[in-house]
């Protein structure tokens, strides 16, 4: 027990060294309101919305949990007086496309806040780097094909939570300083099916027999079977989920390949 | 084609008819406006929050889908700020028990503004006796094991949604006037384990071997037995949660009564 206390001491007093060190590596808060467009009187808050949880005691869960509501309400407003006619259920689809962890760590990435987060997570960066690399192939958003780091999200959240509060929690000036940061909005047009119901949809449609062969463990790959032919596969190796995401829209974009040529060949026939 | 229209004509004129001769019945806006101590500057607004979709096409769903945002945030922000020092998975465990479908349905039904919801569900008001007839037992919440109509719940945010538009989105307003109607609040201290977790949790501890009955279909009733002997159950013919709920909170009740004869005896035998 006493060897616990003063191994609790000697991890705080390391913790204390090296947050004032840190201090020095991080003067950049006022870039950070500089590309948020928003001058923080409490600048503790900024500082501990841009710190992770294997960083140090005082971290942004609980700025993130706040934001997440502020959000929520933001964007549930937005599209309540935005889209008069609009029922509930498209409504609450149109706002989880927009405010998603794949949605929110675009924003990190976009506007360089991922730069300034404060993380002792050994493999966050290859992460953000794999993300950013994979963000070009989809502009708007990849609907589940490609992994978006949770802790940016959740950072972009704990961003507009410290902003709530350092603005005496007024929705408008959190609103003003936002809103231009979450460009481009998705819109109605932009919702896409999930890959895995769009190839079902498809499939069931022609009346195709569908296969999944989960080679996940041996390989990181599922493979898709159409009428008992190989039509395409999915990899990602740290998520299941993700390769057969891909592996569905991999299989979806063969058939309709397929389909269309088989159409000109009966075109030509004609 | 024509003959739908014309229906939809008549349904239409129908509509407007009652839609008179119900602003004779419902006289009563004020009355809702008293109890919550708000003027509504958009009467309409406060009409349609009381309006259920069976009974009209302008119901209140959408209201409701704002009013629940702006709960959410009220409350994430009054717990918030209220402790400095909960971690997030707890200050999400407080919000979901002061914000759920019984803790709001009991607002509707402590407050009579259950009286006023305009609706054409012909079960809904037996419902709401059984829930009303059921609530002195449990004087806080009764943690799923009652049923608590999901249509007053909906009513409650409804309302938060109208009041939030009619003040301009103002979260200080809404707040002022919905804090009061939201008491007894649900402390941290009031939280209290499912009744399943919590029977799960004692037969753990006394190394229990538990076996779940289920005779719903045939008997509305799932039994519990406990070592091979029967020691309690539980019946709710609607739903299977509710009547799962019961079975594990009389079973538990039972064996923390034979528990604590057994300690007695062996005192006395001491």
């Amino acid at each position: 027990m006493e060897d616990n206390k003063d191994q609790a001491q000697l991890v705080r007093l390391q913790d204390e060294e090296e947050s004032e060190s840190m201090t020095e590596l991080f003067p950049s808060l006022d870039e950070v309101e500089q590309i948020i467009g928003y001058d923080f009187k409490d600048k503790s808050l900024l500082r501990r919305a841009f710190t992770h949880s294997s960083y140090r005691d005082e971290s942004y869960e609980r700025l993130e949990y706040l934001g997440d509501s502020v959000l929520n309400l933001l964007i549930a407003s937005r599209d309540y007086f935005g889209n008069p006619d609009l029922p509930p259920g498209r409504l609450t689809r149109l706002r989880a496309a927009n405010v998603d962890t794949e949605k929110l760590a675009r924003v990190a990435v976009k506007h360089d806040l991922y730069k300034y987060l404060r993380h002792k997570k050994p493999l966050l960066d290859g992460q953000i780097r794999e993300f950013m690399d994979a963000i070009p192939e989809y502009p708007f958003h990849s609907n589940g094909l490609i992994d978006a780091p949770k802790d940016l999200a959740d950072m972009v959240e704990s961003t507009i939570g410290a902003i709530f509060i350092d603005s005496n929690s007024s929705l408008d000036t959190t609103w003003k300083v936002i809103k231009s940061l979450l460009e481009p909005r998705i819109t109605l047009a932009m919702l896409q099916a999930h890959p895995v119901t769009k190839f079902y949809e498809l499939c069931q449609k022609h009346r195709f027999k569908v296969q999944f062969v989960d080679l996940w463990k041996e390989s990181g790959a599922i493979e898709v079977f159409v009428d008992n032919k190989f039509v395409g596969k999915g990899m990602y190796n740290p998520k299941k989920l993700i390769a057969l995401n891909r592996a569905a829209n991999n299989a979806y974009n063969v058939i309709v390949k397929n389909l269309s040529i088989e159409d000109n060949n009966k075109d030509d026939h004609d």
